[in-house]
């Protein structure tokens, strides 16, 4: 049994590239950490969803979330058509995984209208919700932050990922928030309000100031400057009380031995 | 006598990183650029406002804004009165050069409290409005892309700077439109109308997608995914009029001979 301070902490499979989904469950059991998000490609890699549900529930692992679903908008329709089929399989996968939750990181647009690519992520999440429901699976839409709006997601703000909820208004809608991707935003206490009792994700690491690599420059919280536990009471005093999960990109942390970098969370979480 | 359609054009010095200011002069007459915006430490290599004038002057160019004043959050209350009196003298110079604008980038927070150093941000500004009265010089707020959040601005989005400079409600305040730095926000053509008749300075470039860097990887216009035509419709349809700026922090052009990166510029600006 993991110790109480430790019951929410989640071990976003992101945060450990280069272990296996094995690997990281041992880790996540040998550091007391009792929630794993995988990632699809870590999942296909040790035979797809029903090995790896049974290898954490064998482990007494749970699955916070499953990334990720999204990418909707492409330059046809049929290639509308297949990311909305492959949001499907993932759907199937977090069912299978026994988390209600998918994360959706929403696509960057094929080409410079920003405004079609959001109306695309609109229509691609509509069309998914009777498949969600099906599977008893929620949609969570993540934010990115604005430096991925060229080529990971056309939906950049709390803002506009609670608007696109409000419109879509189903149960298996919420939204995820990632300090990372939204500490910077002058509304960002506001529009967590507004999503109370919506919210299905909360992800931790810190920003790195100056960051050192867009992509994989994330910080280990306390590292940087993110005000984490002012973030975490807000999510809190919105309702959100599920797992917290830990995803940090960062090249440096990658190249750390990976019982190292839980020890380190470990260290860490309780403060931030 | 420039061809009309480069009327408005200006070279941000920030563009030919390499080029004293007298160098960047020459290759502005050379390429029948008009307009110039020069930065405080290059016009301070060049022996001052007085001297660096005199040479823009004496060239035929006029110039556009003075990049920077700014970065008022600092940790005591004797630093951030240092950052004030640095930014009157920074007023100063814009006043010698001739040119109404100085461009404002407000600065990091000294810790994790965004919050203070937003009002910090503020009450500098306030502190400002008297001597650029005096000077004639007026403050563009630029917002800049949340990637600086940490490290160069807490103001982030145009809606922030907006209220801002709604709240300072002075003449001698404005906003700088910067594309790089606000066309992912879903808001942007919102903000940029409610700026109508208060913007005082409109930058270009380009995002490329993935970005190569995070401070020295903005794109030549037409390289990147930014919707140039349609943010300079909405910046003209707001009332303005004035020079365009071209300002690209790029490591890859900075290594490119500028006569070269000005004929690229000529080349791709009317299109844009």
């Amino acid at each position: 049994v993991s110790p109480p301070d430790l019951a929410r902490l989640s071990l976003n499979q992101a945060t450990t590239q280069r272990w296996t989904l094995r690997e990281a469950v041992d880790g996540c059991v040998r550091a007391g950490i009792p929630w794993i998000g995988p990632w699809r490609d870590k999942v296909a890699e040790v035979g797809g969803a029903a090995a790896s549900a049974k290898l954490i529930r064998d482990a007494g692992l749970r699955v916070s979330s499953l990334c990720r679903g999204g990418f909707f908008p492409a330059a046809t329709e049929s290639a509308r058509r297949e990311r909305i089929d492959e949001n499907r399989r993932a759907l199937d996968e977090a069912a299978e995984l026994g988390t209600e939750v998918l994360v959706l990181v929403c696509g960057p647009a094929p080409d410079r209208d920003i405004d079609a690519a959001r109306r695309m992520v609109e229509d691609g999440i509509a069309a998914l919700i009777p498949y969600a429901a099906e599977r008893g699976v929620r949609l969570a839409i993540e934010p990115l932050h604005p430096v991925f709006a060229g080529d990971r997601s056309v939906i950049v703000t709390l803002a506009q990922a609670n608007a696109l909820m409000e419109r879509l208004d189903s149960p298996h809608v919420g939204v995820a928030v990632d300090v990372y991707h939204v500490w910077w935003d002058p509304e960002v206490y506001a529009q967590i309000a507004r999503a109370s009792g919506r919210i299905l994700g909360f992800h931790i690491s810190d920003w790195l100031a100056p960051p050192p690599d867009v992509l994989l420059g994330r910080g280990m919280m306390g590292d940087g400057v993110i005000q984490l536990q002012r973030l975490r009471a807000a999510v809190e005093a919105a309702g959100y009380t599920g797992p917290i999960e830990v995803e940090i990109f960062n090249q440096k942390i990658w190249d750390t031995p990976g019982d190292q970098v839980l020890a380190t969370i470990r260290e860490r979480y309780p403060e931030c």
